[in-house]
């Protein structure tokens, strides 16, 4: 029995990894959740479904409501970042799944590693931030780092086997999101709803908008150099509105390497659990002849600028994508609260970089300090203390 | 250094071959050299550039039209099938290339795998006639059958590093050759120009007729059966008229690995020449913003019998892949010497795989024996002997 630990339980990844380990019920159990805490009943659900032996919620107060909804006995029940960090240290698990969105996923994260656990890499961010730190953690800890977004599933399965000094390039698929076709003169009118209409995946709010700005994919840039220990111009973006070919790598002969599927989490999210073993999926399978045709396009530089600002981050290092990062989850956020415009973005995450600067980054509380220092710069930008701001 | 020995050196993949020696003389060499010798002046010129210790040509006559054009010392030299089989089995040599085109190349093969050499296998009719026996000798000796055919190093590719129980099913991709969207009522009329306009790949006559008759895709599911151990209907083709996609595995969990690359056959070539490692190719890189849309179709039965005829002779075992393959080779020839029509060809194969009847193969003598009289009999309905006969 493989027993996970699943920070981000109540996420669209944790949900799907949960719905696996009740499919492959004889081989998965739960051993820990961990979740924000704004939504205590569907915790109270899955403890009641799953038997965790602990649960940790960053919110104390949705700890203690969660308390009252589970009569004795009940998991351990921890809170705060302190709870998930103990969490992710204390209890046995086979395999950690990192799916919380965004920065808050660092600590626990970093706490796993450095107890030695197997680890199922959802939350890319904590990667962005501190990508530097957690792959010489995994290293010194011997700690197999499994990803679980689909593009990076497919680069890790593209160079099982295969040497990695042959590795011309990787090469990431985007679908383009739902704007590809939009010219960039309506860009300044997209609402909340258009960019929430992603064409091929069913994913959060928040990763849902980033692959609308492409800043996604600029993310995934960044994760791909630390996931993969390549250099940074070694990694390459390629649109592909099937979302089809999850990701390809490129060998020094020629040969490129593709792994393909239908657009669908299950999949990855079950081979970083069964790793390094396959399991037959529910999902639907792939029928290339059905698919039609599977077309090949380059990113548009002007319409979706964060690629470029995330691989700029990413060749600046130091201090630089973690400033990207938290301003990212900010500019995401007021975006989605509709207090900033689609066009904003960019411009609110560039100007947040280089107020930043670079500085150097040594060990995770400088990343929490600049990842701090960002948010409150850029909350101040965004007039969060009241009334309008120039990004309104 | 790596030495090799090349059989079948004046065929398309024999110079292919000997031009990435040249290019990569610093790591390859050659030891042995074999062809039929129908083109002694080429093979003097191969002797002079690339300086074996032995040659060995099928055709005596050839042997001392050679031994006249080459002064000594010159490399040993050696005739007839029993030439072929000393030269495979006698000179010493880190990989022997197979890439004799039909079924003269099975006994120089066979006696290379007898004598423990790692195989770049391009002679895809030996695995037709003896697949069952090679392998098994194969295994016997602890011999690696590193594909040359870029369907086959492309199912090689994705397999490396995975679990062969996990495979779900081999895709091997066909362009569908030039007659893919011909209508069925023009193939009467198909002439021996039309069918040698290959829309991707420049190979040889016989393999380029094979493409045609999409027979070449037939023998690829036979020769994948073998090389990778897998079942008849785990063997399926697509059509994909790019050739970008050269093959693709998928696995129990709906992953589907594939490999692309441009069509060049120095690709593939190099990969068994320097397997396990890769070598930068002097081939154009694939760009696939480039190549525009990749498509994929089923192939139509009716057009196209000879996928039919493999199959169920694959299914059948025993002597029917023997007679199949000689059939083939046979009606190959005769519709390149005008002598018998393009849809005449798969009749002729269905009737003698039909009067050969499916009787065990426990030897290569067996194989030898099927192959002969399919020959024989073949030969006789095309009239060989003389005057007209009903395939004219």
């Amino acid at each position: 029995m493989k027993r996970i630990t699943l920070l981000g339980a109540t996420g669209s990844i944790g949900l799907r990894t949960l719905e696996l380990v009740s499919t492959f019920s004889d081989e998965l159990a739960v051993s820990g959740l961990a979740a924000r805490g704004s939504n205590v009943e569907l915790v109270a659900d899955l403890c009641r479904k799953y038997d965790p032996r602990a649960v940790a919620l960053l919110d104390p107060a949705a700890r203690d409501r969660l308390a009252r909804l589970l009569p004795a006995p009940r998991p351990e029940l921890l809170a705060g970042v302190e709870g998930l960090v103990t969490l992710a240290r204390q209890v046995d698990a086979d395999v950690v799944v990192s799916a919380m969105v965004g920065g808050v996923g660092l600590l626990p994260t970093m706490a796993a590693i450095e107890a030695g656990r197997t680890m199922a890499l959802a939350n890319k961010e904590t990667l962005v931030m501190a990508g530097s730190l957690m792959t010489a953690a995994a290293r010194a800890r011997g700690v197999s780092l499994l990803p679980v977004d689909s593009e990076h599933s497919a680069v890790y399965q593209c160079l099982v086997g295969h040497n990695r000094s042959d590795v011309h390039r990787i090469l990431l698929t985007a679908s383009g999101g739902p704007f590809r076709e939009w010219p960039p003169e309506r860009f300044g009118a997209i609402t909340v709803e258009d960019a929430l209409k992603h064409p091929t995946w069913k994913m959060g709010a928040k990763i849902t908008i980033d692959s609308a700005t492409l800043m996604n994919k600029g993310l995934e840039i960044i994760e791909a150099r630390w996931l993969f220990d390549v250099s940074p111009d070694q990694v390459q973006v390629v649109v592909h509105p099937q979302s089809i070919v999850h990701s390809m790598v490129e060998y020094v002969d020629g040969c490129v390497l593709a792994q393909l599927g239908v657009p669908d989490m299950g999949i990855p999210i079950l081979y970083a659990l069964t790793y390094p073993e396959r399991r037959p999926t529910p999902a639907a399978r792939l029928d290339l002849t059905r698919v039609g045709a599977l077309t090949f396009f380059e990113p548009d530089p002007v319409k979706f600028p964060c690629l470029r600002l995330a691989r700029a981050a990413l060749e600046a290092g130091g201090a630089a994508p973690v400033a990207l990062n938290a301003a990212n989850e900010l500019a995401n956020a007021a975006f989605l609260e509709r207090r900033i415009r689609f066009i904003d973005i960019p411009q609110l995450i560039e100007r947040a970089v280089e107020a930043e600067g670079v500085g150097a980054i040594t060990s995770i509380g400088d990343c929490l300090d600049v990842d701090a220092r960002t948010r409150h710069r850029v909350g101040e930008w965004l007039g969060r203390a009241g009334g309008a701001s120039q990004w309104t």
